[in-house]
């Protein structure tokens, strides 16, 4: 039954309440970030990834730039075993990263995973049990005292164990269901912890707080994380971790609290990965200090790959709306949208700006990968002519005239709307073309002579009702020459109100495009011509404008 | 290129900074919602609803309980337009409920807007015009003055033309691109509206401030409009609404800080669609409140049909990590999670728990029509004996022992591990039945008979390389004897250690299920009968746990 009755607030607060992180503005520098993708993610996968799989999203991890990875399970899974043994054994850790391994606080479990460690350069060991006070009571049946002494039982064996195997060890603790645990309660346990392992400045320990199901909004988190870091033991020899869970959708926020509370690490997943609503998405928190000016150390800038290998390897999908890696993220189908783009990228581009501030991309698609012509900018019946122009400009040179512009925005719009789909880069040029480049239902110019010399004058054969047809005129220029034998020949008036043409390209043998708006009774007729040669191209849009308004007077 | 010096931060703080929001714990009252799917929403679609189809979202839009819905910009689309007269015309509006459409602040625009509102009940009419520096410097080349100019001189014309409308009329002002517009301007546009409408009590203004593009944390958010909840004009007669963007995974948070630092009024998505990274999910939020004991005024006890209904109209996706919707979000793969959350359920029938709290599961799946048997425990390599044994208890009413629950636990990860699947609650069973019930390499019980008064003496048939064989036996019992008979046969010795046998329904001529454990040097081998008897069903599985057996001391 949908009832909100069967529910109560059940998040702990600390014994003492401060705000020093509110009053922090933004994050000035980037936490070291430890990938728990292999692990945690892995986990909750409904086909986890085989051996092979794993290494090449290990590989993947390495070349992001991650320094901290934990890898496996070693004592849970047969897979996750085999592959933390070929990491070590084939030498695959590079000696500036540290890889890491999970286990429970449980003595067979913990012997299990020392001996998968043997012979390791460097590992994180991570030790955690349960202390939350559902757990205890439900799960454990057991007291405070008997929970935190399986915390302090593992710890002792961790340092018993980490000197009789090969390799140098540093050891993590996380109160695991620390969201369902009485902070002042996990603080001890965490310091009862320390107080084993001894870590020192040179050698530090790792304390661990997971949201491991979120429970309560981030400032409650950024309140507790507050008063551990204030009151952890040890402090300079700690490095406060955090491991925020997505469960209430904000787990990107309770890592950048928790980064302002003092925490100095950040375990996660890419693309957020993880048990149920996954784990903070390490790409979006890396992101937003990008976009503020902040190293992230790590590099995104091929995200279509990562992307790629991530859905291959996982058989996870990515949301079109995922911050910084979704198929739709830059794209804006909104005509105001498109409009303050293609205004906003034409003055980054006139004023050579240093700094990004394009309206409605907080980020440079390009730095990531993706593509201007593609990505930003779709055209659907939402669209309006400055996404219009901007496509046809970018993808292939064309730059309407303003009311042109507007008048096939509209007829776009109405295209889109009546068959109720997106159209295409490609079905708008061809949209264009049928209506200002191939339309010829009156006639259509076959050659054009020009008599420069002599008074302008335009000898013209136009193909008309299948008859091959000569005219012919004079004029002040040669596009007027040109319209006036069309004039005459079909008996018809107009103004020439908007004659523009361009180069198509960088040289003198580059295509033409000549845009024509003749008017008449206040009607605008609109003409396009492209062709090598600028009078052709000029004649040629003339002719098409002649025929939108022979359409209309003819007859 | 890949470089964060690219970027700076952009927004603007208040001029006075307070953080009262952040010393409230939670939210108490669920803000008004106003649904944006089919604007804001719709326009972000590669493929905008047709005129059908938004009807369909309005339909399930109003069954979900919805008060307030944006469901048009009648001046920027045909189909939208037409979606309005058709709600109107066909008096489709409910009385309790309020549409709402937008316009920007462009006179033709407005116009047109209130044409197509004649003879509404009721609606509010959403007046914007962008207001950030980036876009007053690179698209409109207006001073601030001028913009605001732009919204009081719509404001006015909102004014005569409601007047001279059929409908009864509110009025929201928003000034868009508010992440980028300095706070206290951003005070004075909207004050200069409102000194214009003049709301009153009785019939309010909303002054709505989007996140149009996400640019900081979510506490900046909170403190901007702190400022301006304590600085409006006539603030009895203004609602406060908000409209937060996701660009830096965080709309959830800027919506519940914002109700925490004033907002009344929440606009948003199902699912989070919208622009780019989308709108904020009001589903989330609306569930955070649900899961905290307040009543969310929305109801979404019908999850499944919501989703296939907004993916059939929107043509899209919804992540398996999606709060509250996700296809994954209640499940747990991992082993200790499993075994947690089957001793939570399993506690909670045993204590009558009225109050949720079951372990890795925040809200109960059968709120939202989602089904325990299949969403929450799933098995793959990484599970473990908890879940596996929950599932063929739950689904088959099958009850393990302890240490065959384990012992089968190891086995199901290993096929799992091994072909790479996560494996269903049949292909588990399957391997239950093989690996316990159906196991008879050695030989297989034809027929028993039991002679119970006379010294528990038993008559066994047994099937032993394809010749049938009689065996007997005495003991202190049933049991006793046909163990006492087979020992005999097969000249082996082992203690009978585990025996528990139970119904599998509730009436005597329900199936009987029997577990044996039998030990031999330290070692279990493990059998399970099935059957309406409680003699025969013992009898095979003691047959079993000896096949076992006998495959290790034959011969």
């Amino acid at each position: 039954m949908f009832s909100h009755q069967k529910y109560e607030k059940k998040f702990y607060l600390p014994p003492v309440i401060s705000y020093d992180w509110v009053k922090k503005e933004s994050i000035e520098k980037a936490p070291v970030w430890c990938s728990v993708d292999l692990r945690d993610g892995n986990q909750a996968l409904p086909i986890p990834m085989t051996l092979q799989e794993k290494l090449e999203m290990y590989q993947m991890l390495l070349e992001i730039g991650f320094k901290e990875i934990e890898v496996a399970f070693p004592a849970a899974s047969e897979t996750d075993y085999q592959f933390l043994r070929t990491l070590i054994e084939n030498k695959m850790i590079p000696e500036d990263v540290t890889i890491q391994v999970i286990t429970q606080a449980r003595e067979h479990i913990i012997r299990r995973t020392f001996e998968a460690l043997d012979g390791v350069p460097k590992a994180i060991v991570h030790l955690y049990n349960s202390t939350s006070e559902a757990q205890r009571r439900q799960v454990f049946h057991k007291s405070k005292e008997d929970i935190k002494k399986l915390a302090v039982d593992g710890a002792r064996l961790f340092k018993k164990l980490a000197e009789e195997t090969m390799g140098d060890f540093y050891f993590q603790y996380s109160p695991e269901s620390f969201p369902g645990t009485e902070v002042d309660y996990a603080l001890d346990i965490c310091n009862s912890v320390l107080e084993i392992w001894k870590p020192a400045p040179n050698h530090k320990a790792n304390i661990n707080i997971p949201t491991t199901v979120e429970n309560a909004m981030p400032h409650i988190y950024a309140s507790q994380l507050e008063y551990i870091n204030n009151n952890l033991l040890d402090r300079d020899s700690v490095v406060l971790s955090i491991h925020p869970h997505n469960d209430r959708g904000c787990g990107v926020c309770d890592a950048e609290y928790g980064i302002l509370a003092g925490a100095q690490r950040v375990e996660g997943t890419l693309f957020g990965n993880g048990e149920r609503t996954g784990n903070v998405d390490l790409i979006t928190v890396a992101m937003n200090l990008y976009t503020q000016g902040v190293d992230p150390e790590l590099n995104f800038s091929n995200m279509n790959q990562i992307c790629d290998t991530y859905k291959r390897l996982t058989k996870m999908s990515i949301s079109e709306r995922q911050p910084y890696s979704g198929s739709l993220v830059f794209t804006a189908f909104s005509g105001s949208h498109q409009d303050a783009i293609s205004k906003g990228m034409k003055y980054r581009e006139q004023e050579k700006m240093q700094k990004w501030d394009v309206p409605y991309i907080p980020v440079d698609p390009s730095d990531l990968g993706r593509n201007y012509e593609t990505d930003v900018i779709r055209i659907n019946s939402q669209s309006g002519k400055g996404g219009i122009g901007y496509i046809l400009e970018n993808a292939y040179g064309i730059h309407m005239p303003y009311r042109m512009n507007e008048e096939f925005g509209y007829f776009v719009k109405k295209v889109s709307d009546r068959d109720s789909k997106e159209l295409s880069t490609e079905e708008i040029y061809q949209l264009f073309r049928q209506q200002y480049v191939e339309y010829f239902p009156a006639f259509q110019i076959q050659s054009i002579k020009v008599n420069v010399e002599e008074a302008n004058e335009a000898f013209l054969t136009i193909l008309q009702d299948d008859n091959t047809i000569g005219v012919k005129g004079h004029g002040a220029g040669s596009l007027d020459a040109i319209s006036n034998a069309l004039k005459k020949h079909f008996s018809v008036e107009y103004d020439l109100e908007v004659y523009e043409e361009h180069s198509m390209g960088a040289d003198s043998s580059a295509l033409a495009s000549a845009y024509i708006g003749i008017q008449k009774n206040g009607k605008q007729y609109w003409g396009v011509g492209i062709n090598r040669d600028i009078i052709k191209a000029s004649a040629f849009a003339l002719a098409i404008a002649m025929n939108r308004l022979l359409g209309e007077f003819s007859g």
